[in-house]
């Protein structure tokens, strides 16, 4: 029987975890998925995790050369440690990496969820190639990835990337991470339904004026495409926030294109043009023109085929 | 005769301009510095820098290997090209490395004053051998320069580290990138006497409260000094807005060490408390703990050095 080459890799967020097979071209071979667990305990996370891990080592015959996780949570990927996660805090200040990899007996590799996306993106999506890249990632709330010199960039200990928490609003909205005014809470999507909502209230013209009628990104994103002005006053003001904080980082890092996924990244076409506009009124010229803004093409797949290319060049490095 | 194994390096500002002859080990074994020409002719610019290398050769009797030049410009690295400087604006769109390179017969680099000073702060200074550290120089304006991973890190085009243009207050004074709200609004030397001013007009408890009293940095400092408490407020109103704007570098890029020089670092003991608390009431903790801040150590010298460092770089690639 031919032996399968290839490594594993994992994307282990707060609501799904997924482990799939992948060789190294990027192919998914086989994959597996579970509702992550909810009890609170580590112990039922990690059993997930290897559980999904032994079930396509099982179907595949033979064993990984490694295995690469993606998580939603701050980690120090040198080490393999978890600092902390706002999503999965039963893992926080778990040697993760060494856990895992003494029950599969493969080398076990974490890192950040977003850097992960931005890795996969750089291998196989939207920035293929470049070498200096921004991954954002817009959800309930924002993660970002740093590309720089062609190398994923971690920082000191793998904190690296935090770009949700760059100020745009000094004394605004309070924010998960202890400070106020952060990009996060104005252009993630939980951020879009507050607006949205807050919109209502100051009576600014809708369909209906319904005071806290929406619940969700998607409510905001059907009214939109139903050409209701609120929701799509709601997308600008949330794409200026976005715009603001990107310039920030065109500023700081002048890359060559500026990646933009997750859910959040659906709602492109109501608030790209805000975007640009804000980096063009908050940028310096030449590198606001030379940052291509683009949409993520993986979708789904972005972290897990970054962790895989982590795995991968753990085993043979380039 | 002995050869002198060297090469050459520049510092090249809106007022001064100094060639100095650096040998492997960092010391500078001969100088010569002049008024930066105010013609606003390149030709006068270049004659000058020309003039003041020729003046370091002929004193040490053989050619160096390489000559590096730190400017106060936004410059694209690779091409040897400058984009763009407030302070020198005749050599705007110049091939300024070239056209020196073509009247001394030696390669020539050049960079972003910051940068080099980041590079020469890391070979010699503040933060030697730290891997990701954020130099940031206080003067008429705020400039920034990165080491990350080990390296310079320049963008895609060499205009990184313009950490001067992040907001730290939107819809606030306008900046002369064309933004408005830029830390450099807020906490360059020139900022920190217009707050100390605006303290003074809007009565704060002062020696005096005459308006305007304070011309330039060195007026609010020697009134700080003196236990002027409006100074005093407007050194802590300062370091507030730089804590903010180095909170957002802090969770985007993890640094090690964020090394603070350039004239303004004089009013230290002023403003680095207020750096601090702004800083961890704005940066996730881990990262905002890890980062050490430090004062520059090669003050004056810490461009010239780093540019001596490019230059060695391109002869001896490591």
């Amino acid at each position: 029987m031919r032996e399968n080459n290839y490594v594993l890799a994992a994307d282990v967020g707060g609501t799904n975890l997924r482990v799939a097979a992948v060789d190294g071209d990027g192919n998914i071979i086989h994959q597996n998925s579970d509702d992550t667990p909810q009890s609170g305990d580590a112990g039922d996370l990690i059993d997930s995790v290897v559980g999904n891990a032994e079930a396509c080592i099982t179907s595949l015959g033979n064993p990984p050369h490694a295995f690469g996780l993606a998580i939603a949570a701050l980690v120090n990927t040198r080490a393999g440690r978890v600092f902390s996660s706002p999503n999965l805090p039963e893992l926080n200040g778990l040697e993760l990496a060494e856990i895992i990899s003494s029950r599969l007996g493969v080398p076990v590799l974490i890192d950040n969820d977003a850097t992960a996306a931005a890795i996969g993106e750089r291998w196989l999506g939207a920035s293929k190639n470049v070498d200096n890249s921004i991954f954002v990632t817009l959800g309930t709330g924002i993660g970002g990835g740093l590309i720089l010199d062609g190398r994923p960039y971690r920082g000191a200990d793998g904190t690296a990337g935090e770009i949700g928490h760059i100020l745009v609003e000094p004394g605004g909205e309070t924010c998960g991470c202890g400070s106020r005014g952060c990009v996060e809470q104005y252009a993630s999507a939980t951020a879009l339904v507050r607006i949205a909502n807050e919109l209502a209230a100051n009576g600014t013209a809708s369909e209906t004026n319904q005071v806290d009628r929406f619940r969700t990104g998607k409510d905001v994103f059907d009214a939109a495409l139903r050409g209701d002005t609120l929701a799509m006053d709601a997308f600008g003001a949330m794409g200026r926030y976005l715009g603001v904080a990107l310039a920030d980082l065109i500023n700081v890092l002048n890359p060559e294109m500026i990646v933009i996924g997750g859910g959040g990244a659906g709602g492109w076409d109501f608030f790209v043009e805000s975007v640009r506009s804000a980096i063009q009124e908050n940028a310096f010229p030449y590198p606001a023109s030379r940052a291509e803004l683009v949409r993520a093409s993986l979708v789904d797949n972005a972290g897990i085929l970054g962790a895989a290319r982590v795995a991968l060049d753990h085993v043979c490095p380039s």
